[in-house]
């Protein structure tokens, strides 16, 4: 994938997109300024590469408008995304702190406006205002848990790649969108026709559950995120 | 697994343990004193549970002694060891900013001794002193990081499981413990044999390279971390 660089608007950066990100929005105007002077307003066609897997970013990227894809290829070039980032939000935080390179690859999924931020102007706002700094933890606590439930997702054993698949199958063939999948048998047979346990047939579900993916009444499983779902499921 | 509550000892908290935890070197003695307050000793066996998933822990833990596992099960009752904390480092700060309930379970891998810090102890010391949050900003961002490279290897696909057992099987064949694999024939025909694209080969081989786990150097894999591999691995 080649390497597309953002275009820079002309003009200055306005302390009033700055303000718009909740991360920002306790900070005094004058901090704001500080910042803004360390910032820059980069616009990418869908589809440019941001930044690329391996790279050191000195800062981090605001998404004011768009949607920004975080995700990695597999050895075998399949994508999995790790993240979503839609306007408001922001990303690469973590490595202004680590002195890493980007573990992931990030491409604008739509067209996206950002604006990076560079390290050496938020790093001192940062020891300066705690709303910032609670901000920021914040985030990478919100991170850091959605990682460890998506890690729980992808340890999940073929039992349960077999389970996802049946219940998206079946979440198919009935009447196109609908999401709720009712068991046409007991469960202990359905457990029986995907050879796998009762047990772990409930588990399973219960775990999806939990992960607000499913719910269960009985015989009858709503399914609430399909698309999720989907990326668990068989390959 | 049932849960053992530590043992509290007696005695109040010394802020010179405190002082031991990078998280707290930078702080004046009145700020120790205060988290001191908030703070509660505790001491647990070997294999005792300290957390319970899906508990809330009201504040965080720092590990003065022991290692603590960080793990969840699959629903076919695997267990997936997510960190291991060791003295000197701490856990759980991520859920004090998001009042969610424990993802993972905590549990005593050694006779451990803890510190249980509460909320309401640790963050008026966040928002007064800049070296607490950065530090804390800094631990957060490398659980961040590593998790997000743990999600790359759980992702790969079945092909990098065959060469990772190959691997594996060789490394022990030879001489016990020697950690090294020098390819017999060709890479080519090795990924024939594996029934795996030379392409693919390579590119695992790279992958497991920049995670640190061994290093390729022409025909000869040097392992670095078997039990990284191991748990990587075919199951």
């Amino acid at each position: 994938m080649a390497s597309l660089k953002g275009l820079g608007y002309s003009g200055g950066m306005d302390i009033a997109q700055l303000k718009a990100f909740p991360l920002f929005a306790e900070l005094p105007d004058a901090a704001l300024s500080h910042i803004a002077r360390g910032a820059t307003p980069l616009a990418f066609p869908r589809g440019a590469l941001i930044c690329r897997k391996g790279e050191f970013i000195q800062g981090f990227y605001c998404v004011l408008e768009g949607v920004v894809k975080l995700a990695f290829l597999s050895p075998e070039g399949h994508e999995k995304i790790v993240d979503l980032v839609h306007g408001g939000s922001s990303f690469g935080e973590a490595l202004m702190f680590l002195d890493r390179p980007c573990p992931l690859y990030a491409q604008a999924l739509t067209r996206c406006q950002l604006i990076h931020v560079r390290k050496e102007a938020i790093l001192p706002a940062l020891d300066r205002y705690s709303s910032l700094a609670r901000q920021m933890l914040a985030g990478l606590s919100r991170r850091l848990h959605q990682l460890v439930l998506d890690l729980e997702s992808y340890c999940m054993q073929p039992a349960a790649q077999r389970i996802i698949g049946y219940l998206l199958r079946e979440a198919e063939t009935h009447e196109g969108q609908t999401r709720e999948v009712t068991f046409p048998v007991s469960k202990a047979l359905i457990a029986s026709r995907l050879n796998v346990t009762p047990e772990t047939l409930s588990r399973t579900l219960s775990c999806l559950s939990e992960q607000g993916l499913l719910k269960v009444e009985g015989k009858r499983i709503l399914i609430h995120d399909v698309e999720r779902l989907r990326d668990l499921g068989p390959r």
